[in-house]
């Protein structure tokens, strides 16, 4: 036995030094049998440093009540060389060198108690006030017969507000009408996201019981405590505990996620009449109310994203204690089930929405010859719910998925990197303050969009919302840089399979910041290739003149090509954040990415709103002026949905390379080698995933929209009066065909992604499900951007052609005309691609890769039973 | 030093054991000090084999000549362990046990170089035979017009080929004008290939002078002898000299695929106008006069690969000896020719031929309400040019590429197996036996198509076609088990990145199996999804009542789904065969897929031929009857192309995988680990690829369509008496366009696909390169897949519709009605899908994978620039 005296360590270290490294000058030797009596101790002696004749320790400095004996411990991955038989204790040799050094964090951990919930709070009272503007505009036709009643203004209530009077309309008459319809929309949304959480719930609580026992086998439900993965001579929280805190966070994710999901729901439906009525005062008043309600969505979404992360831990902690692993591992269930209920979220509210689309549009603007959203269309207040549960509560839960799992895949990691081994608390909660400073920064840079400046023109919109993602982008940069500087020690040690990185503050701050740079360029990447401002889409619109055939031709070539840089972008993110801080550099890049998620949701959120404005303008019979308002404002929308969607998938490929990295350091798969034919075979296999995955919600969104064209038809066949606007259309049927078809058709591709992970894992092992993992993340990112982008060119090709604002657009159109009518068929090809499979796939990526991160102490266990039986 | 004695081996060796492998019970030992006297050599010793106690290695028998001392070789990668100082040799620690033996196979090496030429000439003589009888049918008017006026028959030299006279029409100038299309379209066709070759060749040129420099850079431009890469202390032949043989072999192949496809090319000419005169007796003599000309280009084909391929082997051979590594790695460069050849031909060939036939179909069949291939249409020439140029020369031009790199892939894999080691040549050319065998087995299996059965009736064309596949797949099982009993040892020993397996010929007979009937099952699956004969592709018809749109999207979907079950057969064959015999395995399981190539070229080439003949028919101005025959041949073509896509395709993905073994290998890279930047980087990248490529083949085609649309438009309104068919159409113009199109087209993709692997391997070097290839071959095969069979089932969607043959079908007919039109819009989209960007990717992903071997010395010297700067 020999101990480490306090004198065998050189006074390199200043007094507020937490942790260095040494070198131990030492013959081989049983790293067991050192004990230190330094106030530091010996934490690990990676494999690479590692010589005959000394060795390189991590040290760290103990708490002062345990100054004394405190055994040392090691990585999994450094086994101690087989005890030479006569060793004894030669103090001579054992000589301890500091060759680094690294001081506290500036931000203690108390600040950083405060600062995270202070953060969230901020961001609540922000939407509050926001949703307390939007409320302003007053829709409820009681209040306003009574404030007519009471003699008030002429107007009702609303008086004030109108600046242009709406000729031929009698006033009253138009709001009740704006309300009847948004109450209907709301209702439709309502009913639809309860059936839905219905079917998911009872998914949900199974998959919940599945995790329990899957997990909580692991170690035949023994409730003693188990040595831990990362550090085998410590005890960790037996594998039942972390069974049900995983299932407890598992839960927990997904309703927050189904919560989000409903709350912008309601938020939009709010909104969407707002927005029309104040579309008669000005398009910028439109715009701001559109805006305003997208902040609320977005800042509630991203505040109780993080205050429910950060509770979950606290009240975890109470358990788990310093177990951080055991803690980690447990809260990645967050991530799980708020992407597992997004997965539902997506497919069902894709298909709804799309189906009601595609068929609303084919029969109504291709046979009929009726305009968008026209009230006679039996599927048009379908098409409505359809944005909001699709569009909006999808992409609400989607966002939320994505964000979860991003912090989920920054704390893990940060968990089993030194962070882990130091326990620094703020430096544990690093990701979190970095979303907190998001918030922050996304309430300033909101401001920008809505009181420092007005719009006043249609062309003001679009730069607008632009603007909303540089300032930021910029901002943020600031941000990070400050928070990195307060919250990181000047230099820290990260360890990655084994291998040990030494990373400044400065480094991470350079991780973050290219993860939110790349998504800025994949973001205008996305904009170039989707906005009828550029030559791209103006090419695939030129090319309707020769029909729909070269339109499609042209607009999935379009697709396939943006996807070049975006890749490129996501590529050297990778190699870089890697380079500085391993796959913990990572997860902070695509933390990074999506730090500005309350301005992306605002911005995204904003899209539908007006949209579905446009069509209650429509229904309400109002005047075209209005609808010209709505559809600028909705015009812009479609390049700032798609700019999302860009961010969206790009952080999703990082964060999805983060869990899996996270998964394979944790099922002990040391490497994945593609040469390996069980990796290999894996690696075909997941990159197929995606076009399976596709085939499924494409052909559901096809047959479900060829059920509401049959209705639809049968409707104006034999409903009297029907295209003369006497009769009355029976919008019940549709939305029922649209519910029926949704929650039927989302139980495949759903199961496919659920399921895949799990069959994969345990009856091929964890080298095949490495492979899977690698091959659809690869596989899937590019099918979802040029699928997205695809889909956006054609339907921004189309109201090109539509506005007609150029020489070139007028020798296109107009509306009607036979280039017209190619373009409309791009734009409905586009609708399942851009809407439903494309913005799936970011989530199927994500989610196995989460699921077998949440599985991998069962794979690692019970997995490959196939390859065991052979 | 220690001598290895005689009597240290044990007598287990029979006296025509050639290797075995033996266990040396000594201490940890530097082997190079150990020296044979026995008639063993040791050969290596597998790291995994090596405990600190014992080592197995492989021994072999030395030439009775050098029965004395001889130095040992070891393979790279077991270094030696680190002398130990005090070691001096202790026999009695010397011993060997042998632990496995092998027979010499039974087939001599004097057996191999006679059956290998003789297989080939067969195959020579077979298509020569089989184009007399093709000959036989005269279409030349002078010998016509001859025979009628030396008063023959009535009908000129036709009589007993006109059973059925063909009213209104007189014969004689039916033949004239048969010739005269036909001339035209050969003229056409050969001017272009002239063209293309041109360009190519410049092309190719500098590429073989970029080939000679890069490799013979390697060592320096040294003519001395070098240490080997796999046996260090064995000297093998300059890099200069390796870097001139690869340059020929580079040339050779270029050539090869160039005389195949041309030669293709004018058999089809040849061919077409026989088969239009001979549908005028019925469809079977048709079919047999269109199925014998596709055997011809089949055989010639295979044939002319093989004997080429052994051919240059031999005249190597005088030069290197017994130096396989070198040989081989020379020889490689033939597979490289082969496949830039090939996907020039693809890429130019298939942008011709879908730029002319998508700007025909949207004027002519769309705008214009004229049939397909009227003589009116000014693009109809260069349409049927186009189906001789792109789905013959370039076809014919791919697969030669797909059997050359196959047959190059196992050789060099071979190489570096045991076989490389102990020499043995039958052992050494079992590739090409395979094949040879295959040249017999199909010659067999053409009889039944032709002599053995008669086809009487349409509907029992499609089944023919099939048998073919199953006959030719059922006996060619039985023909690789005999000559793997009769070309195997029993029992040898593979060598694999270190490891050492030991393989039967029984295993491998089953590794070339199982890639055999793997390919079966692509096809019939391919077929379910392509022929309208069954539910997927009648689906994607009913969709058409909604119009295009929901056609393309369930036709994308369709094409999606057809994915899944070639991605499983191909996984399985790769786990299976590299579970039986590792990389070597893989490679002769590609070699499996494509060894009935005569068959599958004959079917797939017979499509075109009909195509060609039914155009002739129509423009000839001759019944309608004679059309109906050659489009039920076409049809049937349809699918069977469809198939023979699909083996391309699944043969490319298991050649490329050996391929990309062998590079590794060759390369020095241990393992390509997806959790190290470089190699993800590198596989998201290379995931990519297939992308790009995509969107800039498509844009060709559909920018070439635009402009032959505006020029047939332009005829149409400025030709006088066009339409009425009094105004002569310029068809040379057409021809024009799509010539200049694809010659300018054509280079952007190639110049893609010819310089990545360059690029990533100078400057980031040969793990990221792996990734690449691996990321484009897992991606690539499945747009390669679903692209083809997206495009297959809208052409056979269109063609369900307008044969109307179930009821089914005629509630959506008949032509021209708007579902019609719908199904017409999604055929045109489908023809660059299928026939330009799909096949093409499979060309890209093998030709990647054959450039980085042929270039892996000079990366594994030279490459990594931008790492090693950084």
């Amino acid at each position: 036995m020999c101990f480490l005296k306090k004198s065998d360590i050189s006074h390199q270290f200043s007094p507020h030094t937490r942790h260095g490294e040494a070198i131990l000058h030492i013959t081989p030797y049983n790293t067991s049998q050192i004990k230190s009596s330094s106030p530091f101790s010996l934490l690990a002696s990676p494999p690479h440093l590692t010589s005959p004749h000394s060795r390189r320790y991590i040290i760290t400095r103990l708490p002062s009540s345990q100054e004394s004996v405190q055994s040392e411990r090691r990585v999994t991955s450094s086994p101690p060389p087989p005890p030479p038989p006569r060793l004894r204790c030669n103090r001579s040799r054992v000589r301890v060198f500091v060759v680094g050094a690294a001081a506290m964090a500036i931000l203690s951990a108390l600040g950083t108690e405060v600062f995270i919930p202070v953060a969230a709070a901020v961001g609540v009272a922000f939407a509050v006030a926001q949703w307390l503007l939007v409320a302003r505009v007053k829709v409820n036709p009681a209040h306003a017969a009574a404030a007519a009643a009471s003699g008030g203004s002429k107007n009702g209530g609303y008086g004030d507000y109108l600046i242009e009077e709406e000729e031929g309309l009698n006033d009253h008459n138009v709001v009740v009408k704006c309300h009847e319809i948004q109450t209907a929309i709301s209702e439709g949304a309502t009913s639809f996201l309860f059936t839905e959480y219905q079917y998911v719930g009872i998914f949900m609580s199974i998959f919940a019981v599945v995790i329990f026992l899957f997990l909580g086998s692991v170690e035949g439900f023994s409730t003693k405590s188990q040595p831990c993965t990362y550090s085998k001579d410590k005890y960790c929280k037996p594998a039942l505990f972390n069974a049900l805190f995983s299932t407890a966070s598992f839960l927990l994710g997904a309703i927050t996620s189904l919560v989000s999901g409903y709350l912008g729901m309601k938020i939009a439906t709010f909104a969407n009449a707002r927005t029309t009525l104040e579309a008669r005062k000005g398009v910028g008043k439109a715009f701001i109310i559109a805006f305003r309600s997208g902040a609320v969505m977005g800042f509630l979404l991203a505040s109780s994203g993080l205050v429910v992360l950060y509770i979950a831990i606290n009240v975890f902690k109470l358990y788990y204690g310093d177990d951080w692993e055991g803690l980690f591992e447990s809260i990645t269930g967050y991530g799980l089930g708020g992407s597992s209920m997004a997965l539902f979220g997506r497919v069902g509210g894709g298909i709804y929405t799309k189906a009601a689309d595609v068929g609303a549009d084919l029969v109504g603007k291709v046979e009929r010859n009726i305009p968008e959203d026209d009230p006679r269309n039996p599927a048009v207040i379908a098409d409505n719910v359809g944005d909001n549960v699709g569009d909006i509560a999808g992409m609400g839960s989607d966002l939320f998925g994505s964000y979860a799992e991003s912090s989920c895949a920054a704390l893990v990691v940060a968990s089993i990197s030194s962070f882990g081994i130091n326990h620094d608390f703020t430096g544990m909660c690093y990701p979190l303050l970095v979303s907190s400073v998001g918030i922050i920064v996304c309430l300033i840079t909101t401001l920008f969009a809505t009181d420092f400046f007005e719009i006043k023109a249609v062309k003001e919109i679009e730069p607008a919302l632009k603007k909303q993602l540089i300032i930021s982008t910029a901002l943020m940069t600031v941000g990070i840089a400050i928070i990195s500087w307060l919250a990181l020690p000047a230099k820290f040690t990260i360890f990655n399979f084994g291998a040990q990185k030494e990373v400044t503050n400065w480094g991470l701050f350079f991780c973050v910041a290219i993860g939110l740079w790349a998504g800025l360029i994949i973001g205008f990447v996305t904009e170039y290739y989707t906005s009828n401002a550029y030559s791209p889409v103006q090419d695939v619109a030129d090319s309707c003149r020769t029909g729909a055939a070269t339109n499609v031709i042209f607009g999935l070539a379009l697709g396939y090509k943006s996807v070049i840089i975006p890749i490129f972008a996501i590529a050297v993110s990778i190699y870089v954040s890697f380079s500085i801080a391993a796959m913990y550099g990572i997860a902070v890049a695509a933390l990074g990415m999506l730090s500005t998620i309350a301005t992306g949701l605002a911005i995204d959120a904003y899209g539908p709103i007006s949209d579905n404005a446009g069509g209650i303008a429509e229904m309400a019979g109002m005047s075209h002026r209005i609808r010209e308002r709505t559809d600028a404002l909705d015009a812009a929308g479609n390049t700032t949905a798609a700019i999302g969607k860009g961010f969206a998938i790009g952080s999703a490929a990082l964060v999805s390379l983060a869990l899996f990295g996270a998964f394979v350091s944790r099922a002990g798969v040391k490497v994945v080698d593609v040469l390996s034919p069980k990796v290999f075979i894996g690696l075909i296999v997941g990159a197929m995933l995606p076009y399976w995955f596709s085939a499924m919600t494409m052909k559901s969104v096809g047959s479900a929209a060829l059920k509401m064209v049959e209705e639809v038809r049968r409707q104006f066949n034999s409903i009297p009066g029907l295209m003369e606007g006497t009769g009355k259309p029976d919008y019940a049927t549709c939305v029922k065909i649209s519910t029926d078809a949704s929650i039927k058709e989302m139980i495949p591709p759903g199961a496919l992604v659920m399921l895949t992970p799990l069959i994969v894992g345990t009856l091929f092992g964890v080298e095949t499900l490495s492979g899977v993992l690698a091959g659809a993340l690869v596989s899937g990112v590019q099918i979802a951007i040029s699928a997205s982008n695809t889909g956006g060119a054609w339907d921004n090709a189309k109201k090109y052609i539509e506005a007609g604002a150029s020489e070139h657009a007028r020798t296109l159109g107009p509306k009607g005309s036979d280039c017209h009518k190619a373009a409309v068929i791009g734009d409905t090809i586009g609708d399942p691609l851009k809407d439903t499979s494309g913005p799936s796939l970011n989530i199927l990526i994500k989610l196995m890769a989460v699921e077998s991160l949440v599985f991998a102490p069962f794979f690692a266990t019970h997995g490959g039973l196939l390859f065991k039986w052979f």
